[in-house]
């Protein structure tokens, strides 16, 4: 390297200088809207959204005043949510056992009742240590993941454009991230509840990830619905315990309050390689627990199943981006990119408009503020090619079917219009009459522009 | 006045005089035929019907002779239905405690075995007065009300047409008013059975109001699911009863047998002013429900969260809606009022056809024999609405999702098709081929003229 | 006759004599495939077939050598599989009583590791023989039966085309033939838990057969749902024992394991005559059995219910069959019969292509390579019709509604797809653009000629 060169090093070290910590400001000053996360400048949360945020938005709104022990909490209680307390009473935190003492209502709540907060899993990760850390240590496996699951709702592009009504729904579910009765109801939080499937499908179920739908179809979940009354629930999740798998059984083996390190194809909405040897290890842990009850041969034999399945299903998915793709790049989607809402939270996208197709492109464009043609394919993605998937893995062969036959339904109708789209193009000026009318479903509504300035 | 004036004031006397009685001798004739209700000259009943209407054309079809006392009843049924027989055993009414004499079948059925009876609510009322008067009371507060179900089934135009199969059906629910035995089965009649939600879903599920499905997918649903089988079902529905809420819980609570007057937005077939003074009680009634388990402030943001919702379902209802009427005005509706099977049960029609569009106009007409965009309308309003409605009402948010994606949907549609009759409209004559063939699903089939003259 | 006639009888004797062997030899040939039953030369098995159809294909894969005595098989699996050892363990065949021995794991797996095999229900039919003998007097009344499942799950034309996953699924529920744990789990295989509706509804839930859906929508199965935790599952499935039915108290009234023989209108995709002599017999047992609980007038009625539902949507049926063979006759069908893949498995169809229009035809030809508006009289008839018969003989009115509706819908769209077809073939030549494409959905991708050669 030349001694000229070498002189000019301080102009990329003073852009980094300059520019990394200005990202980080940038980022910062984002965040410090009304809202939460990175979005946080561009909403306003609703009064409701407190009560599955409550670290960032609960603020006690109780006319009661003072600062009251335990006891003094039951014992007023008692009378206003008698439900509650009786709950407690027969909760572990009443009767810990071995001399321990009740853990009350201040433990978790605080006693100034001009100040209650909601409990948040770092309240209970104080006495639950293992449990906390466990859930935690989710976060260096990425999404899905229960831990990221609220940092991402709020944290996606679309959430910004969507209307109120449909974030708290989301907020809904994804709050497991920052309270733990989403799965130990309150106020008994028992272990024995959150071992059953109903625990998880409060979330679990509907597409695009009918967990509820495929589990209790498959000869498993009708095992549970069938003999579940004769089950021990206090016992723990292990080899032996329980004539049928749920839920919890599978993906929370020994009770691990971790579900994202065993996961092979995850959320189902991009292609994966089943064979690398991190996911040879995988394999085999699923191997060893289908093995409390199967045949080893029989329970590789099913996972090359979900294999085969998922190969055929990214063919699918592949050739219709394909023939995506190739319109865009032709020009031919109607509407163009530019004659639809900007892509959302992205100035870029007011200079040069460009469609964004597929997963890598940009997962928030595919839900709204498409060309119907795209629409079709995220659907084709999003909820029938996760139906077949979820079938395949939780044994309900009826879905695998649904879901490919609908997948050749869907490729068949991209095809068809493609077709008719490349026609018109060629066409334009003469038979303008049967172009599709722009304000179709996934341009207009409640997912435009115009919430945008209302959120 | 002058006297003259005065002087002629007999001619509308003399009119009232004429009509009035005579309007009401018409209804009277109308009802003397071999149905029931207001229409019963135009049908003839199913010899089904006399099961879900017995008051009406329950017929003893016995080959048994005698009469027989209670004791003699029960000792030549343990052979001939020894299930009914160990349910009655089973029941209150067998053992009634207190020194009470036990409650047989001849009490209710009759001794007669020619002439024995289905009991209906007034029988089981001579017992259990409050609940009878209370389930009486709801006629009050018309319909949506138990009280007032069948007569609705019977009493609304489009009955008439409709195939007896259909009919049937519509029965076999609406036979709560005339039959205990709808959430009380036969013959235990037990008040544990009918406080759990099974009693309620047999009838409250599917479209178009899908109150077993938002339910059970909620999180209240869930944890019934889960933990339902703890819970005493002896005791009353009272707050500290029960862990989690069950649809009578919420509507009956305390056991009461009228569910009609605590109802802000009722069936969500039209639109309410939730906030009248009126509402506003009925309001604080809510809360304080739901303060039997949580924060008052979080019910009163539910609720609100519940009218955000209905304010923008109306909205999109009223826009499809005014499409609607805006075609009619023009008439451009194909095939339009006249090119159509009549409406039903009014002569007017057949002088002076006319189309009748949303709740008001006529609600009968709305389900068959309209032209496809008006039954989309229907679609929109009867099943997606509702469905929205629903699932905003139990705390199901997927169904919220569902419901409004599906009204965007439905109203897009509707502006295309609005679009594509106007045009139709404007080129009259030269491309016929394309206009709908009016032989499509809403006028062709089992709805029109062709039943009216069978049933 | 003359005598130089009979002369020539040799001819056709000689014939009978070469051509019948020959074709037994050719069946036989055909059967001799690395597959199983009449197409076995068509197909491979995936591994994963041998699970289903042990019988056939399952090979022991065990690493484990030795032969073992049944003392042994458990000490050493309280290990391996303790929860397998567990049910056994609670089971009839650990604890036979009477002082008889009990039934070790060796007496149906065998006791050399190295050949294990999975029990046929031949190998439980050695103990439990009339359960066996009248499971196997299926055979006697066709299909649909459990006993033939199988059989005719390898035996369709149109499973050589089928992509092996899908037939995978199918054979999960169809080896119900093979194996008798589809119904009593292993390895417990207690009678109370497959009295219990979820033993049969693993297999018998949607489309083409909503049994799930349509018992536990009824009023018997929102009883069965309330109340089932209260009954006593260790009676026979006779009078008096239980409140209310279940699938196997209908259909195997007594525990016969016969379910075949009471069957009126069957599967539901051919019209029967409800009233013929034997049908008649099959309709007092039926009645007979209602008035376990309910009048026999009641029973009657319903039962006449059905059948004018049947009568009904069978009128539709044969409109929309005779629509088909009518643009079938004027070649009008698009594409035509040779225009598609071939028929499966029907040299003939190479030399002389014809479409297959209706259960008589050629079931077969119904599912794929068919013309769309072939497809939807598929539909029509697979899905809906079935849907709606489910509905009216399991009690869910609702399905009833549901599926004439769709009956309907189906029926304008089939009328309003012929005409156009008609018109295009009037217009051929100068409108090409508007016909459908024909690589649509039914003629596109896992279902044709692809797939056999991968089979």
């Amino acid at each position: 390297m030349s001694r000229k060169r070498v002189r000019y090093i301080w102009i990329p070290l003073l852009i980094a200088v300059i520019v990394v910590p200005a990202g980080f400001l940038y980022v910062d000053w984002n965040k410090s809207g009304s809202g939460a996360g990175l979005y946080s400048r561009q909403w306003l949360p609703d009064a409701l959204f407190a009560y599955w945020n409550p670290d960032d938005f609960y603020q006690s709104v109780d006319t009661v005043s003072g600062v009251f022990e335990g006891k003094q909490c039951v014992s007023c209680h008692e009378g206003v949510t008698p439900g509650i307390v009786r709950d407690w009473k027969a909760s572990h935190h009443s009767n810990p056992g071995n001399g321990k003492p009740a853990v009350y209502c201040s433990a978790c709540h605080g006693d100034d009742h001009q100040a209650l907060h909601l409990p948040t899993p770092d309240i209970c990760g104080r006495c639950h240590v293992t449990q906390h850390v466990q859930f935690e240590d989710e976060k260096r496996f990425g999404f899905p993941s229960h831990a990221l699951a609220m940092e991402r709702a709020m944290d996606a592009k679309h959430f910004v454009d969507k209307p109120k009504a449909e974030v708290t729904a989301c907020l809904q579910c994804h709050s497991v991230a920052s309270k733990c009765d989403s799965c130990h109801t309150r106020h008994r939080f028992s272990a024995a509840e959150a071992r059953r499937p109903e625990a998880c499908i409060t979330c679990h179920s509907g597409p695009p990830h009918p967990d509820d739908e495929t589990y209790f179809t498959s000869a498993h979940g009708r095992l549970y619905l069938a003999e579940n009354r004769q089950w021990d629930w206090s016992k723990p999740l292990r080899k032996g315990n329980y004539k049928g798998p749920t839920c919890a059984y599978c993906h929370m083996s020994n009770g691990k309050h971790q579900v994202a390190d065993k996961s092979i194809w995850k959320f189902g909405i991009k292609q994966t390689n089943p064979l690398t040897s991190g996911n040879k290890v995988k394999r085999e842990q699923w191997v060893e627990l289908c093995s409390d009850c199967h045949e080893a041969d029989w329970s590789r034999q099913q996972l090359a199943g979900l294999d085969a399945e998922r190969k055929k299903a990214w063919k699918k998915l592949y050739r219709a981006e394909a023939v995506l793709k190739d319109l865009r790049a032709k020009d031919q989607l109607y509407p163009a990119a530019g004659e639809r809402p900007a892509y959302p939270v992205d100035w870029l996208d007011s200079v040069r408009p460009r469609a964004r197709i597929g997963f890598f492109e940009g997962q928030a464009s595919a839900f709204y503020n498409v060309s119907p043609i795209e629409r079709d394919y995220f659907e084709m993605w999003y909820f029938d090619n996760l139906g077949a998937y979820k079938g395949a893995a939780h044994g309900d062969q009826a879905a695998v079917s649904r879901g490919h036959a609908a997948m050749d339904s869907d490729l068949a109708g991209i095809e068809q219009e493609a077709k008719r789209l490349r026609s018109l193009a060629g066409q334009e000026g003469q038979e303008q009459y049967q172009r599709p009318d722009p304000s179709t479903l996934w341009l207009f509504g409640d997912y435009t522009e115009f919430n945008k300035g209302h959120n």
